[in-house]
């Protein structure tokens, strides 16, 4: 059975030009003109991109006490009418576990559920010895990705000589490192501080975390990858000062195995939000927290002078009001202390919208770099690149047909994200998706969904720069 | 009549994915596995890459009393056999000329002899309100490209407020301005120093315009683009200071409109090589000058952290030893000053070549950033993508089918450009091109030339972003 | 005759320490406990500094067809009543005038009215072999400092091969440069379009001469001094694209011979004082025009960092109601036109009580500091130190008391400056001079004027470094 | 009884004039001309200067299983040959002592034996809740400087919470704190890696310290400092990465609080010598390590541009051939591994020759910053100003007459540093001490000493800023 994209302008990282796509099976095999299949897909007046891939998600994941409201089954759901078609995933290591283990857990959560391909990266909290022998095994695992965590002190914090000798073994078996850049331990005090000090509205979440900390971290995990040789990937970056420590990195020499991602929101809010009226800020407390306006303007200078490589979402999302009604509990968890709210925030489903009509719109960002960040550059940075991440021959047919002028608007009425609340409620977004499929089979069409639980595989990835 | 170019892997700037390549007449129709043809080029082991675009040429160029050693005809034939399947040349205006008058003299010396696609930028020497109003026109001639020196005072160069007042036409026009970054009243200023001191020797080139200079004029030429609105595009940048500053225009906001390019032989030498025994220097006289090691170690940087945005030649090409056995006259001119020695190098053959066992082969570019550098990018900036730079449905069959472990000896006996000498005599570079193609026409088998003068056309070439 | 100042505390560039001062005649002679005198002056409770120096006046100035409003004798006693016992006012070559006779014209103009001590900048408007030349006789007239304009084209603006030559002049004779750093070029285009757009509310001043002029400017001549080997001394440097070109000049091995200054009112005011109702902005129209918000921050980091070395005036005032009453014509001039307001400010008055108020009592700058950039800088800079800027035996007697807690509000109806207002009308200062003495004799006494005309000498300077 | 010290002439931070020094008692009572008194000393022909302050010593100091191999009395007097009045040394906390015991400890080995005098920092190992409280009474003991290693792991080092928590106090406490800022963690990953690998001889030592581990933790204390609001002094920077990231700060509005030193042998060694042949290279082990010729550069454009603010010598000395004939063991312990050489080297007395000779004599310093680097700066940074630091009355008359022409030549064998070797060995220097003064009383004179062991007193510093 074959399917044909017939119709549209084909945009990848690097080129646009119209063509037919022709689909055998579940890969792509030709790109032309006047291509013929035994399926018509339309494209006429729309993009046909490779489907976004989100390399930064927390589904079903315990945390404080409860757990992300999003399932391997709703969450990835939501990223398909998004137009994304693979995500990555945190595994995050039970103090004790192996890799393998830890990996079958996670494993266990997506089995069944599954809609979209997806992958997983492997959080590192407890490092042994014999963890780190394990870490040879990452490339049979089909997990070259390992992620540490510089602040959650007591928690997941690992301390300095572990992330170098994680970053030792990432260097030996080319495995990208991952590191959540804040330095926890000064985090920590100013947190009890502010506790002591009757300082408990969701606002001094971000007053606790400030933004010369992710920047102090960022530097650190980028001086310890230059002198293991590790490539490094840091992850939600949110400031200038923690950009300038990436991009004067990459300017010495590190731009082959120095990189960094922003997410969706952090273009889009600043400190100010989490001091909403009452607890209203809550929605917006995650991990770095929201900065200032000139952050904002520096993530927009990174994406475009490819200082950042990569746009993701963090997609962690809470019930605001959870805790009933089959709810989950979720951010009502805080309303005595900002250090009680879950960190995170739904998003795997508005981003491409958003960069589309925030980035690509505007001029921002061409067609091709909002390609790149959303998708090729992901799957390349992550070992998946052409499986992933492409439309050409013997790609998977992950395919998005981008329709450039459908208008909506972001709501928790509508999304798809389990979750009450959306932090763009009532926005208006120009570009969506028309027609979503993964490996050739219709997901989503004209905002009606096809899919099937359980369709989704796991991606073996390749170690880096393989 | 179709071809197929067969079992190869498709390299462009965004991707690298297995795909045979179909083409009908002049375009490429399709991309895929198991397509057919009339014809049947092999591509088993090989890439199969969009032509080399070359951006800074001098054909047939008058330049202080003789004339570059290189024709359109043998020029391009060169470029040719070193996988360059366009150039864009410049056409120098004449004092008093109108642009069309200038485009008419440039056009003159192309028609008959080209043997690949070519287009021409507009160098401005003397700019009037007539020539100002005429720039309108840019796009209608198809040369939206606009070429202004900051250096050789009394000659090509032109005051701050002329490029200013031509930056803002070209803003208003979309237009790329193109400037000769190096202070050329300083430079004057210290030649005349050095010539009063008899100071005389090849060496002094380099000595009379030292990097500040160009540090200087780069800064200088990104400000008034900031100011004015133009889109910039730096010629042959040279040195750590003068990257600086495009570094630092891209960071603060400029990445969408001010760009930059080297040239090969600027990775590879320094003013010591000026100073080589006896006038044997004079060969590495070009403008602005080699630099020092530290300053090859940050163009590699540049070109990987995309604060440098392609590689072109500044192919000039003067015979070493002209002026008799009907050559025209060359380097010997300069042997009683260094004043006097042409400005220039050949390099039109050679780039992709360098490149590719330099950058490629050591890990310092990927494969798809060779391409992007050497020829998508400069399509995409000087507005002829994807009818060129791309290897994509629709697109001129402008390719090359390029043989990653083929061995060359570089050599002036060789060698295909019309000179006594290349500055890379003996050197050993692995990767060539098998095949070229130019809209679908076998240029160059297997090191045999098949191609035909006056089958390249001018390319016509879009604005700005459009 | 001697004199004791008792009971104050010295305050140095370098050392805070309680000590008598004792003068004999002109000259301090000792410094110590309990020293006495013929004449006794109270300092209790005091500061003891070096009397303030100005290196950036315009006395009698003739600009656009008019002059300056205050002379010799009124500028100086205002200047005196501030705690400035010093300036270096700009002698401008009228073209075709030697350096001896541009000298000459301005030494007619503080005979007989001095009342403190001067010295003069030569400013070369028109740069001839013969001037050139008599550079070299710079050190015999005592005017170790020239200054040139990159800005005001067809009026005072040199190009950059005048700028290099005298900078190599410069370098040899060990004269500081002086550069007005705008690149008039393009701010004559933009002067032109907006008069041609009908942009002529004062306002337009500062439109037309945007910060990225400066900032190129600045970056440029402190490139042609990196190359010359001149001193190089940017003068009113106003953002922070030029503070950043200056820093990093000096980081990269030019803090001997790299220096700026900024003018106090730099650090209060922005371009939308321009935009104040009505006519009232012409107030602020001086050049480089006032800034925003973020630039005052980034000159107090570089007045603490010592990026920048001096903080002087630019006292160039005129009558905001000028033209008649006896008052020479004034800003009135440019009610039709932006283009045609004098640029100037008053200042020489307030530059200490201002630095004082806002600079050391809010912590930005200390003591010494504020004594450092006021007044022992600009004497080292421009080679009349020890004679000036010193509280040491040896030194002139040019000496303020100063009080620290003594209270003034500054307004156009109480301050000795000839012009009909101040941009600080209302501002309150705490801090002022008690008793101001040049060469030994009281000038100002708790506010009372008890100086005498002609009293005032030339300083004979010395040059750069020696 | 009163000495005059005539004919000289003065040099300070801030100012240079000749004068006579009178002294009466311990104090300086007056600078001026003609001054008489009971005792003369001739400074003809000479600088009188405030000694030098070295903020950075080690004497009898338990390291490594031995003991640095100057005490106090040898030491100090060593320090009083080079023209250094004042050290203040590290008393470094046994783990579980008070700040009070810790001092009592460093007290009893100056008591006796101190000819100069001096004052203490304390090193903090082991943070307890008990400790941060005593920090409160820092003041009271006269100890208002703090030091924290980031390296040494498993013995000084501590985590940054540790750091960070010493830093909130030190900012409400107005407490200097110091850190050795080299990252520990993956220092010590590197030697195991090294020891492993029976990578032992010397050089490795410079290896298992790269400078990116100096760099990025300089970088952290800087942000932890920026966060804390705590004044900041990083001890012994030695390269260019570190002092970029101070250099940043102070120009982001840090220069009030964030401070840097570099040692007086970083100027003029690098890794290499650590290579020299057999054992040699264990004389210049020392932390952080030698560096590259172009940090060097990078220091003197450091000290130049006020990026650094004092020099100080990081004194720790070690026989090289000890343990034995009375010697105490030495760097002989490293003989089977680098990583058992104990670390430092013999510096206390070479400071002022070396900076005098090699900066001020090159033009690279002006003679008033050598002052600023060598005492002014210390003493005001260190609370203990104008006590100490200044020629002005009422200060301490800690002076040397600098003869500026003396000739000496360094060497082991009539240096008084107690150790039997020198980095300098054979090494011209021109400019020494002819006469050394602690509180008016002459320690050296000609060469000869004349002073007294247990003469030298504690000096209790004020807190930071006040």
């Amino acid at each position: 059975m074959s399917t044909v994209i017939k119709g549209g302008t084909v945009v990848t990282a690097g080129d646009t030009f119209p063509a037919d796509v022709l689909i055998e099976g579940e890969q792509i095999v030709a790109l032309g003109q006047g291509l013929s299949g035994d399926k018509v897909l339309d494209a006429s007046g729309a993009y046909v991109i490779p489907g976004g891939i989100d390399v930064h998600t927390h589904l079903d994941m315990p945390f404080g006490g409860t757990v992300s409201s999003d399932d391997f089954f709703t969450g990835q759901r939501a990223a398909a009418f998004g137009g994304t078609t693979m995500h990555i995933d945190f595994s995050i290591q039970p103090k004790g576990a192996s890799l393998r283990e830890t990996l079958d857990i996670w494993q266990a959560k997506a089995t069944g559920k599954a809609v979209i391909d997806y992958g997983f990266h492997v959080a590192i909290t407890d490092l042994s010895e014999a963890l780190l022998e394990e870490m040879a095994h990452c490339a049979e695992y089909g997990v070259t990705s390992v992620k540490l965590f510089m602040a959650y002190k007591g928690a997941l914090q690992v301390d300095d000589m572990t992330l170098f000798r994680a970053m030792q073994q990432a260097a030996k078996h080319k495995l990208l490192i991952m590191v959540h850049a804040e330095n926890g331990d000064a985090i920590d005090v100013l947190i009890k501080d502010a506790l002591a000090a009757d300082q408990l509205a969701p606002k001094y979440h971000a007053l606790t975390r400030p933004p010369e900390l992710e920047a102090e971290a960022t530097a650190r995990a980028v001086r310890l990858a230059e002198v293991s040789g590790a490539p490094l990937y840091v992850v939600h970056l949110t400031n200038a000062g923690a950009l300038e420590a990436v991009r004067l990195a990459r300017a010495r020499g590190g731009a082959g195995h120095i990189f960094a991602e922003t997410c969706t929101q952090y273009f889009f809010f600043t400190k100010d939000d989490l001091a909403r009226e009452g607890f209203e800020g809550a929605k917006w407390v995650c991990s770095p927290p929201f900065r200032e306006k000139h952050d904002q303007v520096a993530l927009w200078q990174g994406v475009a002078d490819n200082s950042l490589q990569a746009v993701s979402t963090d997609h962690c999302p809470f019930w605001f009001d959870g805790g009933k009604d089959g709810r989950t509990a979720g951010k009502e968890l805080g309303k005595a202390s900002f250090a009680q709210i879950p960190n995170g925030c739904p998003g795997i489903e508005e981003r491409l919208m958003l960069l589309y009509t925030h980035g690509v719109r505007t001029g921002k960002l061409s067609l091709n770099r909002w390609v790149e960040l959303c998708s090729t550059n992901p799957a390349r940075l992550f070992g998946c690149y052409p499986q992933k991440g492409a439309v050409a021959p013997g790609s998977d047919a992950d395919l998005v047909i981008w329709d450039p002028e459908a208008k909506r608007t972001l709501s928790a009425a509508t999304q798809h994200q389990r979750t009450d609340y959306t932090l763009y409620e009532g926005w208006e977004v120009v570009g969506a998706p028309r027609t979503v499929l993964s490996r050739g089979q219709v997901l989503v069409d004209n905002g009606e969904w096809k899919g099937e639980a359980g369709a989704g595989r796991f991606v073996h990835r390749r170690p880096f720069g393989l």
